[in-house]
């Protein structure tokens, strides 16, 4: 029985969508994948492709709004709407002729709480991830507008599925996850470490494991998830063992916006009064002042100026702010690096980069296996530098040969999207 | 020309005081040395030993403090007053026949700012100092409040001179010490990784450069201050490359009360209104309930109800929450060990253990090595397990022999006051 799922990953700043067909025991198929992205920076900006074949490249989005009868997009949910009439007006589509082919809505949720695996999303499971939303209102809240509009406009037939970036952590050991504060209060309020970008992890862990032609469960790794928001884990016998994200996205490393780790007295240094609300509180979101700085007004963005990455990797031998905001970010990496090693008792398969910088940056992989040379990685300049084709999930980028000892180093093409719809599909009662 | 040298440690619930005789590129030589501790758990108890013995063994203090016509010993400075005048009255204590004969008296101040030497306390350098209080309330007030007692009563002929835990850190580099913030914001305000521990640091870099044969400035080690605080820190050539503590005391590994690093918005699920002013608030100490709370109410004390790490580490096998506070702290540590080892490139002489914990938790060593085993360090059960005499400063209890990758652990002894006293001596002006 084939059905057509649709697999929906909103952010702070976009919405990306992409169609795929499922038969049982089977790997879930592409159709197609939109995005729309920029709607923190308008004009938002609309990214289509069919079967890989780029359709709509970064045209202004409101274009195609007009045309559908939606004026703006200036939210998530319209950014949703917008894509799903790009999907449904689309001759080359066949598989979607209408709302009611869609027989499954996979919906990525940062926060999920305690919850280990995908849930049907029902009117209890929807209350849970509202009281969720309050532990990560900058994360959960785009999502869930989402949702409740699938809800209303799909469902029947349409099921909707919560897949959360925090499962895969959910074998994390009690004396990892706890933090040292009163236990009273964490069990009460839910304070621990969840971490994040599992989804990601979930894909990453699969893929290597078949890359390396071992067992998914006997496989040990250090990945990094590297994008505007980064984090390492430590995956040992194919399980989260720790990661670098903690009650929320804002610990560990830094990203494009978000300060990391820091010490928690800070941001009490930083401005007065910072349990008050800020100013980008909504109803639906409760945002302390503290957290609006940390997570909005830091990172690279603060220090250089740019949220890019890449131009920071450019400019840093003349621009001593882009060198200090990529040396601050190898040196955070490789902290971890060096923890993750320990906690797998050095047996690691592979240093796993993934997310559009670990992606994309050879520089920074180059400065960041230099860092951790002492523990047996070495990159391979050439192939390092080399740039592989769209198809390709996992590729190695580090030295081997003669020096037995060396290991392995991989980049990984991660597909959340993808990896969110085999999760679903593993799930009780979606055939 | 032979001095007299007062080395004052004042903490939030103890003052410790001992005296130096000291003599121009001589080590300064103990004489006496007396503590009161208990202040926030009364009645405060005193201990005197004069040339190692013990003269007074934890007796109550208000039994001398009405002989010396002080009632109350309930703050840092009734209790360093105390302390002065067990010292005066003791006949077999001839050095000290007055006041006068005091020449130097050395102050340990937790957080020094930018200083990155001692300082000779004037108007000045007070004022910036009772600033500096600001940032790290808990921590310098108490010692400013003995400060400014021996200003208006040993000087002159006593010169006071300010020593900073975090001096010993102006050597990190600036991408480790900067936070991920917005720089304006962090240069106005101070806003950096400062350090702290340093003075033991700095004592156990030269005791272990001497232990093993080498010159100060080419020894590399992960050195570890594990007391009710704790720290961590990487000294590579001799100087400090990176530390556990940050902005203040808080950040990096748990202690007895402290929460140690953790999301930074965890606060502000906590509890609400975080960054009003405690009820701990003075008119010299200004610190939020959110300071509070994860500096005084969380630690092992939070997790366990002791902040005795004996108890925690001999109940482990029986009581759950003991056993999660003892692998948690345990895992902390080894995280840092990794990223240390990285940080000095493989290339360390020495794991040294130190700190009240450090050096007596023969179980907690034994599981932090075993935890990193897979860097090159092993403990020998048998030297572990010995206790040694008063005068040993640095001893091995790693294995050696057949084995020569292995790497060495060590403990040291370390000793704040007499540090204190030998970095004033190098200074300008003290002789």
């Amino acid at each position: 029985m084939r059905k057509i799922i649709l697999a929906v990953n909103a952010g702070s700043s976009s919405v990306k969508v992409s169609i795929f067909a499922a038969e049982p025991d089977q790997f879930p198929v592409q159709l197609a994948e939109a995005q729309v992205s920029g709607l923190t920076s308008p004009p938002a900006k609309l990214k289509y492709l069919r079967n890989g074949e780029v359709i709509v490249n970064n045209r202004a989005a409101e274009e195609f709004s007009e045309e559908g009868g939606h004026k703006n997009v200036t939210d998530q949910n319209s950014a949703f709407n917008l894509i799903l009439s790009v999907f449904l007006s689309d001759p080359d589509l066949p598989d979607l002729p209408s709302r009611d082919s869609i027989s499954l809505v996979c919906h990525r949720i940062v926060h999920g709480g305690d919850y280990a695996r995908p849930q049907l999303i029902t009117d209890d499971t929807l209350h849970h991830l509202e009281d969720l939303a309050d532990l990560a209102p900058l994360h959960n809240a785009p999502a869930l507008e989402i949702v409740r509009w699938c809800i209303d406009e799909l469902s029947p037939p349409a099921k909707n599925i919560a897949c959360f970036d925090s499962q895969f952590h959910a074998t994390i050991p009690e004396h990892i996850r706890t933090y040292a504060i009163n236990p009273e209060v964490a069990r009460k309020k839910g304070l621990r470490k969840y971490g994040f970008h599992g989804i990601s992890y979930s894909f990453i862990t699969r893929a290597v494991a078949e890359y390396l032609g071992k067992d998914r469960d006997k496989v040990n790794m250090i990945a990094l998830h590297l994008g505007s928001g980064a984090s390492a884990c430590a995956i040992k016998a194919g399980k989260s063992w720790d990661t670098s994200m903690g009650l929320t996205p804002l610990a560990g490393l830094p990203g494009a916006t978000r300060s990391g780790t820091l010490d928690p007295s800070l941001v009490f240094h930083y401005t007065s009064n910072v349990s008050r609300l800020s100013h980008l509180s909504t109803s639906h979101l409760h945002l302390t002042r503290a957290e609006a700085i940390l997570n909005l007004d830091s990172g690279w963005k603060a220090l250089t100026g740019t949220t890019d990455f890449g131009t920071i990797t450019k400019n840093r031998d003349s621009n001593p702010s882009m060198r200090l905001a990529f040396d601050l970010f190898a040196n955070r990496v490789a902290n971890y690096i060096g923890s993750y090693y320990v906690a797998l008792e050095g047996k690691v398969d592979a240093l796993v980069f993934a997310g559009g910088i670990g992606e994309r940056s050879a520089e920074l992989r180059r400065e960041i296996v230099k860092l951790v040379g002492c523990l047996g990685f070495e990159i391979d300049e050439e192939r390092n530098e080399q740039i592989r084709e769209e198809g390709v999930v996992v590729w190695d980028v580090g030295k081997e040969g003669e020096n037995e000892k060396l290991k392995r180093v991989l980049v990984c093409r991660t597909d959340e999207q993808f990896e969110m719809v085999r999760m679903c599909m593993e799930e009780e009662g979606v055939w």
